[in-house]
């Protein structure tokens, strides 16, 4: 490779990242922690609630706790700009359901879960933890702002490994 | 360090990515196309300007071209569960204004650009190119779906420089 010059240029001495050190970062070191909404929650508070916690996407979980939707910013957009009563409309309308959403496990590699964001065209993947027939309870939450905070730590961090840095 | 075992390790081979390489990267190797609304369009066009385009941020413009605003996903949800008539209402009055709005320019380092969309707490940077009288024409869009996309494509490129990738 020709030599680079200029004011950021460190010479040979430069540190290297190992690839596969970030080959195998794991989704549990970078998540965070999910917002969830009830299914017979309302449209109008699933707005709020999405204010509030300041986050782009939000769970739907059932009675049980167990995963039942996916609400995006573009989902409860569509929804505000229908002519029905956000107050008396439920969640359940409008989310995504089960078996259409893309989930991740906390051991799941990072890059694919990167992955997964970028070809399904989606902002947000929750991360479960599987239970019996095909229950998934939500334990936490990777976006697209988990993905570039981990690109931005790799760089800045001398040791890219170790530890959660979420 | 100490060995690590399993499916996916290459032991002492395994290729490594110079951090002064990722450092270097520039907005303009990565900065896709960007969406704008006029300042004079109503909220109800720009949210179907959004629909429509797929984006999560739309730039506004004035009548000399220029970068008047930013408007957000949160922006139109706020603004469309409000009472105001969406048809009739200008996207001026609701979106964030020149000189509240964070820029990058071309030329700028990828990672300057991520860390300002960590810090600021938005989604989407402008590219800009700078007139006279601090005025900015709109050359480029940068996301956390640009960085999503930049950390998989470092990791799965054998020479993560040379070329645009967007």
């Amino acid at each position: 490779a020709r030599p680079r010059v200029g004011y950021y240029y460190t010479g040979k001495t430069g540190a290297e990242i190992p690839l596969q050190e970030i080959k195998e970062l794991k989704v549990k070191e970078y998540q965070s922690i999910p917002v969830v909404v009830g299914e017979a929650d309302s449209v109008y508070d699933a707005i709020s609630a999405m204010f509030l916690e300041d986050v782009g996407t939000l769970f739907v979980v059932d009675q049980s706790s167990q995963l039942a939707g996916v609400l995006s910013r573009k989902d409860l957009l569509r929804a505000s700009i229908g002519k029905q009563d956000l107050e008396t409309m439920p969640v359940s309308i409008i989310m995504t359901r089960m078996p259409n959403i893309t989930v991740c496990r906390k051991e799941d590699f990072l890059l694919e879960a990167a992955s997964l964001l970028i070809e399904r065209q989606i902002d947000a993947l929750p991360v479960v933890s599987e239970k019996d027939n095909h229950q998934y309870e939500v334990v936490g939450r990777v976006t697209k702002t988990t993905m570039t905070k981990a690109l931005v730590h790799l760089v800045n961090s001398e040791r890219p490994l170790g530890g959660n840095r979420s």
